[in-house]
């Protein structure tokens, strides 16, 4: 989970000041150009944002992908280049943001979370992902370089399905499907990690076995605070008014709305399950000390009047009659026995035992 | 309940792209047509869906129903002879969907869940069931071959009440009707569990008692999940604004509408029931242990300070005048039956035996 | 409770088919006929629906109340000479119906759930009532003969109050009026118990007032689930467009959804204060317990330590100097004395004791 | 807090028929007029409602307060000289209202619950207030005598502020507004007690500090149930569209919705304080509990092996090499020593101890 | 947090009577007028009120910053100079107000809740910020002389941004703004606490950290309070019909807006994790008690066999074969400790060791 989720850094400064907020990087901000129509793809990285300008006037599709956001005189540029609102770029730096949809008449402005799984540090991760998508252009910013819009680029120059005729509101749409879909991968994560741990409560529960559920509870809080807000943005996007959405590509934004919905479904399952192996765990936990406490408890309880018999035979007083008996010793170990046995007998009558 | 409830495996895939999702079986997908108006009634099995074109020529209902979704060849052809949208044919072979509605104007899709009680495995079992209807013809997919509808075939077989006489969106709603009833059906079961553990309970709560609790609860969970959306589907039928749904029908979709917020209704009182029940476990386990915990220490603490007594005068020290008295021995007896009864009838006066 | 709360009897059967859920009964079902206006009663008895009708030609107010709804023939005719819809008498004779109102145009369907207190059985009991109104025509059903209705017999009898110079619409209102009074008379048995309940709490909670709280708690969960839908019920006959109902009858209806709302508060305040009894229960339990075991565990921790000194002094050692010693065993009896003392006090000032 | 929440002794009645609900009450009912202008101010106490009507052809306002709703025949008569409606009526004698608001267009009905400490009981308690004001007119009915309204009284009497010259309405408002004020008097008192509990909490927690905290609780229960409501009864007063209430009065009753807010702000965040103290009592006596427990069962687990060693050199056997070693019993009791003082080191190195 | 969050002190007053509710202060009330344009800025500190009037006839805009509002004559000024409700001005001096926005057409008048971290006392501050702003014309009250505003003067004196071409609905914003960013630098330092928590649970979780979880969690509830209703405050200045705040003014305002659901978000998460956080604190408590228990236990259980044995053999009957025995001694201990080593593999077998 990011440590500086706030933006406290940002306190007292005018609005519109630029300011990273994030996990600082070195890392080469880079950006790509995707430019494509329905019948041809040009692909290329650049340095500056100044290189982008020339596809602007073409009447193709142009997609900036920018991956890194901690270089601002980048963002800068794009605002300057762009006429992006001072409001937008200072959102787009800042990684603490909600996820969110705004209309800014000539373009559209999308913060969303993208989560995915660390398998090095085995835990899932949550990332920024900022869309801003006008006519005939989409400009999409990560945190770091990722892999998540591959099967996009992929798909524009494989020129398959749809994505080549249909304009930049559709491939705003595909990105962000792409989002929601990793989202069900790192739950097929979550709900294969649930199933292991509801083997292990089924086996031998063991406090890693909590521990590993409290666990899980913890990483689907986070996953449910960047989730719930994407519902209405995708909502807002496909009952908007906004006019660069066109009606064919609506039908589309429904879907993915209902694919949101299934991932609150899911994780609101998810909780419930991990809420329910939680109390299953504790009452499990309960019953074994329960049975531990109940069985030593019963061992000391049938010795220790037996040792009080045998204290009082053990007492030096000159004249104990019993002790001078000829089978008073035999009669005691009998008596011993019979209290003993009728202690066991009792006990599991009363079901105790 | 279904393990693959993600669609993980369609990540990154261009919208429409056909993947089945859900278990995987081998056995071949059923076509079977009933072709009915008022007056006659035609039914047979197909192989291909070419030949169920015919039928569609004529002024009669035709119901087209499938068992088994995993053979996309069928599913794409159904789409692309009666023109379905490719994210509906998508959505059809997913099995993880969510109950939703959706109106294409031509036709209505609607996405179910089905429970019912598999007796073998005695466990409830959620299938996925999708309906296409439009002017004189209704598709169902189930996922498998299965009973449900047979009523269904046997009332317009037998030409018994009004399902002859009325359109294809009367036919739907039958076939909605007969699903939600089959959640009345595996309520039952619950309930009868239900009351059976509550006897458990009060007779001799067990371990497994808080088990069949435990697993209740989840299976509660996953009906839960199924059955909220479907309120909002038949709502939005019999809301909707499709022309394709007669007013007289609305009156019966009505009637279901007030069945699933029953069914609702009996979950969250089940559900309250077994939280109430598991209150009311672990008390009793509370109660009990204390009992055993109460019972046994009691017995200890009567016997320790008597066991000092004998200790003591087992101690051999030359000079213990006690030792030498002839009814030393007597009176040390004496005095210890008089502690133990004391103790007793203090520990009965604190109401702690 | 009601055991057979669901419908599963009737499950794949087309919707309007008449099947009687609910508890089986013998007793022969009692038609009963009371008409009247501002002047004159007539009341009687009869055996079949056809002796109703010369009483609908009269501009006079026909009360029909049908004790028992077992015997379909009844209800069947009661659809076929009124014109009642078949979903409507399907409803009718189905006891596991969610309180609703239905508005026909002709007339208006309500269901209701009466609650009483059944003497013998020391229980809740709750009972579907049905209410069929017109023009000048009341139709009720009940499941059993019942003296709930009495009061408004008499009232018509008498000729008492409003009742004789208005509406069938005020007849209906008067019926739900007195079956929402119902409603207070069970809550103010229920808050007896609770009462009762309390006054156990704080005297001497014993494991029957735990029993007695769940019990409760049951018992409130069904009355909650059967006043909750009344709600929307009266709303909507107060609110609806019905011109069945007159604008001097709203404002009657007005006050019984009052009077609900006090209802469902009422059950509301019963269940919070039920849960924080639940938890005085559990925390008295607990520190009743803990005094226990602490004394107990006292005495056990204060001779432990004094047995083993005798212990020690048993031991059969030749050379044990002690045991010579002319004063050695009066001096061990002051050193266990000093002991015990002072781990009494230590106790004390930990406050242990 | 009051016993006869409920009216059951009103069911069956006619409505509209009167019958006092609440605690019985002996005292005579008190009519006091208030007749007042912006100039002059006239005070009287009458024995009969007769007695009101000449102030009713002026044009002053005239205040009617009634202490005690006990006098049926009182408000009859005030229900038929000042045309009241009979439901009206009936709710004012019975204390089991639920805060309410109505317009009945000649004049609006008031019913709200007023909350005072009652010092002598050391208890809150909760009466019912009535208000009905029209045009020149406002009556106010409480349960017994009571100092509530004095301020009002002795505003009116020194024509201090606005109240001389604004209407009837601003009067009703000034009435309201001091009952909700009221509520901030008991408030502080409830925040009083709670910050006492919480001193109990952090000093030395006793069973004593518990039942506080569930009293406070259950009286929090009481009072948010008469307080929810006012927010709806008020908030329809401001925002309603009876043309009694003028705009310039708007302004005050918005400010007196706002201190309901605030009061239920305040009540809710009490609640959530008292959840939290609740848990902390628990650990803080988990705690100690664990404490005592872990403290005396090392003592105990120290000595008994001790003890067991003793015994086995107190046994009687003829041949035991040990007891006649010259230093034996000297090891021996150094043995011991070293396992003493070994497991406490073990313990202490575990942190038991 | 303040303790006198009530407004008892008004009860029985009359609306408008300005009563200073809050920490009683002597420090003298400071008055500080900032003027500007966008050429030009003027600053200075004022004794009284009417040295403010002669700013409010030039077209530039002016600031009155005003720390302290417990000296009531310079409120009642304001009040009587700038023409403000009463109702108002006793909201202003009342600190017990609950964060709220109203247009009096005229001026806006706005009650917020600032937080800040005491670093002295080490806790989190509640305090009230009011503001009145009309056209050109911006009044801010705080509690006390604080450095909340400072970089909003430093803006205006250094020209900095936007602040100086904007109006007066810009500066408030800009205020409020600021207020808001107060919460997310006070969110992290309860972010960086709630980590030091979560570090202490996972190393060595002591009673301290369970008191720290319990602090933690009272102050959400009072931070969670201010801020609830801060978020309909900000909505209704944006979304609001008054024509003071212009259409450039809305967009920022929405910016803050979404702050605010983020502070809001970010509390809930905190509240979750602590709750989460109790939770383990709590499990891992009862694990290590039970590993105490446990342990111990097992230990007595093992020896209380052992010493009954030895108490047999120190039993003093004269017949005891055994005791003569050559080797009976050391056939003894070996068959204790057969006795003990096999309890010892049992308990490991059963994993209760």
């Amino acid at each position: 989970m990011n440590k500086s989720e706030l933006g406290s850094k940002t306190a007292g400064l005018p609005p519109g000041t630029l300011v990273h907020v994030g996990i600082a990087r070195d890392e080469k901000v880079k950006i790509k150009i995707i430019d494509y129509d329905e019948t041809h793809v040009e692909e290329m990285e650049v340095k500056t944002v100044e290189e982008c300008l020339p596809f602007m006037d073409k009447p193709t599709i142009t997609w900036i992908n920018i991956d890194g956001i901690h270089d601002l005189e980048i963002i800068e540029a794009i605002g300057r280049y762009f006429g992006i609102h001072p409001l937008v770029l200072e959102d787009i730096v800042n990684t603490s943001q909600r996820p969110k949809m705004e209309d800014y008449a000539d373009y559209l402005f999308v913060v969303l979370k993208m989560v995915y799984y660390d398998e090095k540090e085995d835990d899932i991760k949550i990332e920024q992902v900022s869309l801003i998508f006008g006519k005939n252009l989409v400009i999409s910013f990560q945190e770091q370089k990722g892999t998540v819009f591959d099967p996009i680029s992929e798909r524009i120059r494989s020129n398959k399905g749809r994505i080549g005729k249909l304009g930049a509101d559709y491939l705003a749409y595909a990105l962000i499907d792409n989002i929601v879909d990793n989202y069900f991968m790192v739950l097929d994560r979550v709900n294969d990690k649930i199933e292991g741990i509801e083997d292990d409560l089924a086996d031998d529960p063991t406090p890693e076995t909590l521990q590993s559920i409290h666990k899980m509870r913890k990483e689907i809080i986070f996953i449910r605070k960047s989730i719930w807000p994407l519902r209405d943005v995708i909502g807002g996007l496909e009952k908007g008014e906004s006019n660069l959405i066109q009606e064919s590509t609506r039908i589309y934004l429904r879907d993915v709305y209902d694919h949101t919905i299934q991932v609150m479904d899911t994780i609101e399952t998810a909780h419930d399950i991990l809420s329910e192996m939680l109390d299953i765990y504790l009452s499990s936990l309960n019953n074994r000390m329960n049975e531990v406490i109940k069985m030593l408890t019963i061992i000391a309880t049938i010795f220790i009047p037996l040792t009080f018999i045998a204290g009082v035979y053990g007492m030096n007083f000159q004249n104990m009659p019993e002790l001078g008996w000829r089978w008073g010793y035999f009669v005691i170990l009998a008596v011993m026995a019979a209290i003993g046995i009728s202690m066991v007998v009792y006990f599991r009558r009363k079901k105790w035992l």
